[in-house]
């Protein structure tokens, strides 16, 4: 008998109603003759009601009681499916982070798991019960209640499923799966039946906001196979997994893109060592994120650099940049508030041939400009003008032909 | 340096006001030189809602998780209580009853407490903190969580007064304090400076609803003793404690009253043994609480029995008792839906001269006719008719010079 673990979000346990309909698809894996770990959210928008809950107490809530607050949560949304699956005549026990076994450090709101003790899960499991976990938290050494972050009962599904030795962990949210591109952007997108863990980073990271990066990492180091479905249909969903069979693949999966891009660009910089330090180190102090950084090829010892930001820390970038390149004698700076990024991402196709000349050529062909291009293992990514992103997304959509069903 | 357990019901943090409110009032009592163990209740109606909820999602909640769900109310007005003191900048901690080493038996919704392991919350008051406890609940040795049953929050505060050997538990509430009768009766009823914990019961149990009779039996039995007060004002509200000198003192103490009250009387009963439980057993099979029973002096082994029950069973009750009276050879089944009892209170008075009389005097001045009297060790009980009940409790307020206030 295989063990499955489900992770129901927000939206799908956000009243009576939708409670009753996750425990009737709890109900159908167990009747299919799965074991079934359940994790689930708070009820559609509570964590937000009980941080304004807080926020209306002081404007700066202690940190160890906000986890005892929000914990509530989810803690509500366990009492409330596992009273759903025993009306409907199902052996069920709903439990706290802490009383499944979830140990993490000390550090509040955005606590990271140590070690999961199975214990308490498994002996329901052998009674043949139906488990659901209060997602999102769990307990200190010193017996405190944490929590993992937003978004994080994700990590807790993942991780059950890793220290139970699950066959697979599904996430059911409101969307239908993982799509090739963001379908407000290209109509065409097309949900992926599979999708590897390091694509699905690339394209989580980018814009195709499915699942939580650090639970798609969990997910990899474990190599737990994450089904992302649709808990309001019962359409197949994608499943991310560690496939070799992907990776000789050579194709492009999808295009990520992001909308909100700054790019400064430092004209004559002198080329030599430490330069490029005493621009980014500013940044780095003041806390602003520098994302694509491209240095020109050096012609007499001068040099340009550009790099982006996000468009709201323009403003302050510049601010810090200015003074250092007038000190180390550059020309001039200039900005551009109004970019977006474009990506391509596919396992392997940095190495293989023509995938950048085909991104390249589909841009041309559209009249896009390309401001920057930078590349990683799975993805090339073109810096473009703001108001090009959708056409470019598009473009290249057809291009890869990822409009096509995979065989 | 003394300690001090204070316990606020719903209301008094109702809301994020009233939450800063008891954080104020509790930060006074540390300023005083105080330690301090705060327990509380869930917001306003949140419980209420919480049932709501459960109910909404099936008609018959299972009894664990109703409890896992119930406690979240509680968690979430500590942590809200904690960060308060916190912002006022002092040293806070909020514990879930079980963190706070509540332990009980393994009845859901109805948990009695087995123990307190009170080690933590001692570690935290050595470090001088404020220490702000969820109430209602506790943990079973499976570590299960279990509430306590309606109101039980009093029952938590007390009982962490007994574990932690604390010199006062306060009870703070939307009340001044104990009242010598119900002020909505008599206009004339006053706070009580003190009372015992035998006259606390008694008028709690016929309608002073202050405080539930378990957590001032609690407070008997570990002789904590207990103020009543409100959180809404600075008035000194009512000690509830054992003083012997109160108990030489022999005076009514209050007048209480209940509104709901119907009576049935069993005509020609034959006088011989087994009859009243005959009579008796089929009620209680039924779960029909009766309370007060009179059986007349028998005349030629034939005798009355009168008995009364609260008025919304009187219906079911009379169809249990007249086929039993049948079968008996009783003469006729009686029955009267509209009655009322009023209770004079006070330690000692039964075995003091001239009380009942003038509680029998003050009754006839005011025409008022007697049905039944009943006794206890302190406290003498008339049953009347309903709508004579608020001129009995005013017409003994008088007579026993309650509206005076005490030396």
């Amino acid at each position: 008998m295989s063990l499955i673990v489900q992770k129901y979000g927000g939206s799908s346990v956000a009243d009576a109603d939708r409670i009753r309909n996750v425990a009737r698809r709890v109900a159908r894996t167990r009747d299919t003759g799965h074991r079934v770990v359940v994790v689930v959210s708070a009820m559609g928008k509570t964590t937000d009601g009980l941080i304004a809950l807080a926020h209306q107490v002081t404007g700066r809530p202690k940190e160890r009681e906000m986890d005892l607050l929000l914990s509530t949560g989810e803690v509500v949304s366990s009492a409330l499916v596992t009273m759903a699956l025993d009306a409907m005549g199902y052996q069920a026990i709903g439990l706290t982070g802490w009383q499944a076994g979830i140990r993490t450090d000390a550090s509040h709101r955005r606590a990271r798991i140590l070690g999961i003790d199975p214990t308490r899960i498994q002996d329901a499991l052998a009674q043949d019960m139906i488990v659901i976990v209060a997602g999102f938290q769990g307990m200190t050494e010193e017996q405190d209640i944490t929590t993992l972050g937003r978004g994080a009962s994700d990590t807790t599904a993942v991780a059950l499923a890793a220290a139970l030795e699950a066959d697979q962990c599904q996430i059911y949210t409101d969307v239908p799966g993982v799509l090739t591109a963001d379908p407000r952007l290209t109509p065409e997108a097309r949900k992926l039946k599979e999708i590897s863990y390091d694509e699905m980073l690339e394209l989580a990271s980018l814009g195709a906001k499915v699942m939580h990066n650090r639970s798609v990492e969990l997910g990899a180091i474990y190599g737990v196979p994450i089904l992302v479905a649709s808990s309001f249909t019962d359409e197949p969903g994608t499943l991310i997994h560690g496939s070799v069979a992907m990776e000789v693949r050579n194709k492009v999966r999808g295009i990520a893109h992001d909308l909100n891009v700054a790019k400064i660009t430092i004209i004559g910089v002198p080329d030599r060592p430490g330069i490029a330090a005493s621009i980014f180190a500013p940044l780095s102090a003041a806390g602003l994120n520098v994302d694509t950084i491209v240095q020109n090829a050096s012609v007499n010892k001068i040099t340009d650099l550009t790099f982006t930001v996000a468009q709201g820390d323009l403003a302050a970038a510049m601010a810090l940049v200015q003074p250092v390149a007038r000190e180390i004698g550059a020309r001039e700076c200039l900005s551009d508030a109004h970019l977006g990024k474009v990506s391509i991402v596919g396992t392997g196709i940095q190495n293989a041939p023509g995938y950048a000349a085909r991104m390249f050529e589909a841009l041309h062909q559209e009249q896009i400009n390309i401001e920057m291009i930078t590349t990683s293992e799975i993805r090339i990514t073109c810096v473009v003008a703001e108001d090009r992103v959708q056409d470019a997304v598009r473009a290249l959509h057809r291009a890869f032909e990822l409009e096509k069903p995979e065989d």
